[in-house]
This record gives C-alpha cells, sequence and structure tokens, in this order.
C-alpha cells in the first residue's frame, strides 16, 4: 500500500525535467562537486527565510543556532545577515568565530560544558547560558583566575512547553537551565560577583507548527522573565525568547503561520511589563531557516524485485540522512519527501522503496512511495535535508565514503 | 519511578571501588588514555567468546562481522583468531585487509555496491556476496574486462527470518539478496559465466536471544541451501549460514544458550541432504564478540536538581553512544546497563538521570536509575558499548571533540 511523504517545498522547480535547486539542474550540480552522495543548500531560500523573519518580527534580533547546519560556506553567508549565532560546544564556538561572528554576538549554550570550554569562551569573550548554578560557579571562578569578566546569561528551565512540540525542552524535570524558582538568586549572584549579566535565555520547545502554540508560550515566556527580574530586581539586558519554529516534514502538516506568531508577539510586548521596558528580545532559529533550503542527492546503484516489490537502492543513506531514515527521535517512521531528481514532475508510475547502501534494515529512505519508473544511474533527491542532516548522522558507520557538500545561490 | 536497566556482564568486577576492565581500574585507564569520552575494549572478553563459540560449534567457521566494531587495534587481534571477516564496504575491506586478513578469507555483502566497489574487490580478490542479480551481471562485465575470476556468493533472501529477531533481514520482500526462488538461476549463471562460485549467504535476522527461534532459522536455512542447490544442479562450496546471535541489553533479557543452538546445529548438519556432504558452514558474527567486550568510560561535569530530580551532566553522549540514547532502531528507549564506575560496587543510594553533553533532549543514557551518590568527576561507565557503538553514531554532531578508544587485554 502506498505510504504518504511530506510535501516538496515549493521553490523547488523542474529545469528540463530535471530537479533544479538554486537555478541549477541537479545532475550538474552532482558532476560540478565531483558525484554523489552530495547535499546542495540553496542560500537564496535561507536568504528570503531571514528576510520573512525581518519583515514580520521587526525590531527583533534573530539568532542562528548553528547546531542545526554547520557547513562552513553557509555559516560565514548566514553569519553576515543575522544579528548572532548561538553555539553548543566549543568547536561551534571556534566555527562561529571562523565565519566571522564578533564574541559579542555568540552565545554558548548546553549541558556539561567542561571548564575548559568555560574558560575558552571567557577568554574569548563569548556569552554563556548557564545551565546550573554549578556551571554558574565554575564560570565566576574561571573569570577571576582570569582577571576577566565574563559575559553570563542564565537557562531557565521554564515550568511550561510549547503545546504539541517536537522536543519537549521545558516543563518539569530537565536537565537544561536552572529552574525557574531559582533564577533570581542566581541572578543577584552573579550581579553581586560583578560579572556582565546578558539576561536570560527560556527555550520552550522545538519543531512546532501550531501558531497558537507558539504564541502561548512566547507571552509565558515574557511573563516569566518579567516576574524573574521583578524578584530579582535586576532587568535582563536580553531576553532570548527560544525558538521552536518548525517546518513540515510529514503528509498532513502544514507551515507555521508566521505573520500570526508576529502579531501576537508584537502585542505582547508592547504590553510587556515596565522592568522588561528596556530589554532586547531575540528569537533563535534553526531549522526553520536552514532545513527547507538542503537536499541530500543520492544515486540509483541498482534497482530490484523482491517479492514483487521493486527497490530502489542509493550511494547513501542513513549514515548521511539519519533524520530520514526514522532513526532521529521519531518514534515511528514517516516518509520524508523524497522524488527522482531526474524525473522530476513526471507523473508517478510505480510504488517503490529507496533503501541506502548500508546494510541494515533500519537504512531506508522512501517506503513504499509513489515515483515515476527510475532507473539505475538516476538521482535520488531527499528534501528538508538542511538541518540535522549530515552533521547529526552517522557518518563513519559501515566504512563508506562520505558525503560531499556544495553551497548554491550566494549570487557568485 | 525507578526505572530498570539491563544487567552488567559478569566479567566486570570492582578493584577497590573502581571498576576493572581488563584488569585495570576505570580511573587508570582514562589517566592513561589521556581524558575521556573513552572507549575500552577489553580483548581478553573477546578472546574467551571465541573460544566458547569453537568449543561448542566444532568444524563451523567463524567470521567476524566487522561493522560491530572497526577498531584497528581489535580487529587485527581477531582477524587472527577467527576465520573470516566479513565487510559491508570498500572502506570496510580495505580495513580488514590492513589487519591482516588474506583476501580469500574476506567476503562483501551490502546493497547498493558502485561498480568501483566491485571492481576493487574483485581486484582484490575479495568474495562478493550478490546482493541481485542486476550486482551480478555488472560483476561479471567487471571480472571480464580485468581478466579475472571473480569469487561470488550469493546472497539470499530467504522466505523466513528469526522469530523475536531484533532486527529482521529476511521474510517477505527485503533489500538484501535475491529472492530465494530466482536463485538457482543465478547459481548456473554464475558457474556458466566461469565465475568461481562460492555458495551461499543467508541472513535470517540479528539479535535473537531466543536459542529454539535461532536453531529453527538454521534447519531452515540448511534446508533451504540444499533445496537451492538440488535445484541449481550444483553444490555450494560454502553456507554461510548468517549469525543473529544476540546478547542481552535490557532488563529482563537473557543470555541466548549457545551449547543448545550448538547441539542442534550438529544434529541438523550431521542428518543434512547428500548435496551439502562436502560444503563447508560458517557463522557470522559481530555483536556476540565484541559487544560486552566494550565499555565506554564519560566524567561527570555537573551535577544538578531539576524539580527535585538530580542529573549527572557527562562530558559524552549520544554523539558516541547513539543506541544507549535510544536512537539507534528502538522504538521505546530503554536503560542500557549503567554504573559509576569510580564508585563501582557501592550501594545505591539515589535515583538519578544521566544525561550527556549534548543540547538535545534526546541524549540521554540513564534515565530514573538506581546509582551510588555521584559527584563531578566520577566517572560513568555504559556497558555493551562494544558494538556499534562509535562508528554507529553522530560523532560530529554538536562539535564536540572526538572519543578516545583504548584496547586492553591482549596480554601484552
Amino acid at each position: 500500500m502506498t505510504k504518504p511523504m511530506g510535501a516538496i517545498p515549493a521553490e523547488f522547480q523542474a529545469e528540463a525535467g530535471v530537479l533544479a535547486i538554486g537555478g541549477r539542474r541537479a545532475d550538474a550540480l552532482a558532476e560540478e562537486a565531483g558525484g554523489t552522495p552530495l547535499f546542495v543548500y540553496d542560500f537564496e531560500m535561507v536568504r528570503r527565510r531571514v528576510e520573512c523573519f525581518r519583515s514580520a518580527f521587526r525590531g527583533i534580533n534573530l539568532h542562528y543556532a548553528i547546531k542545526a547546519n554547520t557547513y562552513s560556506p553557509l555559516l560565514k553567508v548566514i553569519e553576515k545577515i543575522v544579528d548572532g549565532l548561538d553555539v553548543a560546544s566549543e568547536g561551534e564556538m571556534h566555527a562561529a568565530l571562523a565565519a566571522g561572528a564578533d564574541a559579542a554576538d555568540i552565545s554558548f549554550a548546553g549541558p556539561g560544558k567542561t571548564d575548559a570550554e568555560l574558560e575558552a569562551a571567557i577568554d574569548a569573550g563569548v556569552t554563556l547560558n548557564l545551565e546550573s548554578e554549578g556551571e554558574a560557579e565554575r564560570a565566576l571562578g574561571i573569570a577571576r583566575r582570569r582577571g576577566r569578566r565574563a559575559r553570563l546569561a542564565i537557562r531557565v528551565n521554564p515550568d511550561f512547553e510549547i503545546r504539541g512540540s517536537g522536543m519537549r525542552m521545558g516543563g518539569g524535570a530537565k536537565p537544561f537551565g536552572v529552574d525557574a524558582e531559582r533564577v533570581p538568586a542566581l541572578v543577584r549572584r552573579l550581579v553581586e560577583a560583578e560579572a556582565d549579566w546578558r539576561g536570560f535565555h527560556i527555550f520552550a520547545g522545538s519543531q512546532a507548527l501550531d501558531a497558537d502554540a507558539l504564541i502561548e508560550a512566547q507571552r509565558a515566556t515574557i511573563a516569566l522573565a518579567a516576574a524573574l527580574a521583578e524578584r530579582a530586581g535586576h532587568a535582563p539586558p536580553l531576553v532570548n525568547l527560544g525558538g521552536g519554529f518548525g517546518i513540515p516534514y510529514f503528509a498532513g502538516e502544514r507551515p507555521l503561520d508566521i505573520e500570526k506568531v508576529a502579531a501576537s508577539l508584537h502585542e505582547a510586548l508592547a504590553a510587556r511589563p515596565k522592568i522588561l521596558a528596556d530589554s532586547g528580545f531575540a528569537i533563535e532559529l534553526g531549522r526553520w531557516l536552514v532545513g527547507e533550503a538542503g537536499v541530500y542527492l543520492t544515486r540509483i546503484v541498482d534497482r530490484k524485485q523482491s517479492h514483487g516489490k521493486p527497490f530502489l537502492v542509493v550511494d547513501g543513506g542513513m549514515h548521511h540522512q539519519l533524520a530520514a531514515s526514522g532513526n532521529f527521535g521519531q518514534v515511528v517512521r514517516r516518509n520524508y519527501p523524497v522524488t527522482i531528481a531526474t524525473r522530476f514532475g513526471a507523473a508517478p508510475e510505480e510504488e517503490a522503496t529507496i533503501v541506502g547502501c548500508l546494510c541494515t534494515p533500519l537504512d531506508r529512505l522512501g517506503d513504499d512511495v509513489m515515483l515515476p519508473r527510475a532507473e539505475i544511474g538516476d538521482l535520488v533527491a531527499v528534501f528538508l535535508a538542511g538541518a540535522y542532516g549530515l552533521s547529526a548522522s552517522p557518518q563513519a558507520f559501515l566504512g563508506h565514503r562520505p558525503a560531499l557538500e556544495m553551497l548554491v545561490g550566494t549570487g557568485n
């Protein structure tokens, strides 16, 4: 029985029957890159996403959570059009600095920061989003020993989370941030220790497609930031409202209504408590900025029948695109949008299963999907590969060759 | 509520209150390796597994499926005590050759072999386990063009699978191998093309703990090999019976009864059809040989409370040990056996959650497990990390530093 797949982003069009990415044919891109498997990222799509954000969320800072995609040519051009880069390790911090970001525009979140990481961040002048009181004391001690004034924000574990969020990052006992009720004391501790207190980081979930759920979380976040500031007796310079903007991966999912979220946020900010009057606000996005801009191209190496079912075996697989195989946090495997890139727009003719080249039944990129008939040599495109793709996959698994990456749409 | 965890393999004992691996204290190993996170593999445990196999399965060849663990110092010593190495990519083939294996003792399975991979294997003299008729024709063509006689075995997609198998690799429409009913014609084709036909590779599942299910599958495999040989009119030089021997990961699971499987297999082979009289038989094992011999050591960087629950945050995580986080083929996350290595054998005092350093709620190594009270600096051990550990994990995810690896128990 044919299984549904998610929608192919509307930006992708055919050029002479071949999928075009950034206005260029997939087959030509693969040839230029030197083969497949290949990730192609279209910067033009990212730029349009940023513009869309800018026009809706006037006055709100836009941060890029680089964990979504750290491919350095892409990072360099994104850095120029956002207000800050959020990183989750010392390695990402160095990637952000190498991409040209000012240390003052980088913030570093993540549980389990080692002393060496805290020291590197403090020396570089990067803002640390503190995940616990213990981490705060370690950071203060390191700053004291190094004779530096550390830039420190507090990550808050809120008592709420985005309803229907793809990943729950707040609400109840969590490894992230400091429980809200203990935050005011920590703010006072930082201010008394003469740290450069940068404000709050409040992240209530991710991959949300329901505007009302996001609106509710953003309103609760502003109220929480104000209440914590009141109780601390200090106004936060910046409130990072988190992100959580999702993209539709699967059949039946619809894009988030950004205009609605923005309108509500402006209303909430206009009515915000006085203590936040001079605070800046930021939204931190990863997946929403880059997820749809990436396409994973992999070539059909074998076409075979088993018990009457056609299987298309490709030269890539879950070692490059783990999430599309259904093994990255999903409970039930569902189909990402996939297509035959070299027969793009052709009428679907057969129900086929696309499997990767790994010798494991987990390596499935498209399960019982309707496709034009494809042959050996055709290119398969797996969409929504721009975020949590290659870097979030077990690249060394089974010793296959690495994937290539390529940036298009930079106008050069 | 405390959640159960799997059993710690009985080989691991305390030395002065610290977990010993290969007779050496975990803290000393971490110091010698240069820190954490660190995988330690105990070759002595692997050697004992091989001996256990040898004494039970007399006359059966033992192959190591290197995809389970390709750490080169380990591979080199395993190579010396098994009869063959099974590989799943050209990269693994080169690793097997570099470990000292003879090409004649290497077989290469896996869907999606490219022409370049087929050529490399044929040039090296490695046996190819053919996954489809198309692949067979490509291999024959390449051998002809290179003036070589290719070593070719046929991977069969059997009509059965191991009941209760952790991963289903046979039965119904599958991407692996050639459907049984088409195999005799392919055998004849290979023989007529004057290839060096090596026999059958029949893999019906993996991670089985039920001896009766394995026995049933092995008996069916022998019957199938005989029936295919009869219909082809050619006796297979070798029948690779697959593997499928599981190890207990989770609470309530019990080790496979090897003696029972072996006794039944000897009985089945003694009564085998005449056409298989001169055939050799092999069992191909990965996880069962190395899985329990590996321990992942990671250091506690932060200890924090959230809503009354203690969280131990470590310097490692799912980027090194994806399976233990529940994100590698599992439907529901369950706890691998974990312990505080530096307080090994101490009485459990508190229910804690062990999380990795990644900024994602997926990064969980132990969920509500009873442990001795641990502090920053203590080492956490995650057991059953010898197979599908580091190489099956998204090591680049979030840009943390790589894990270290170390081999002990080689008697040097």
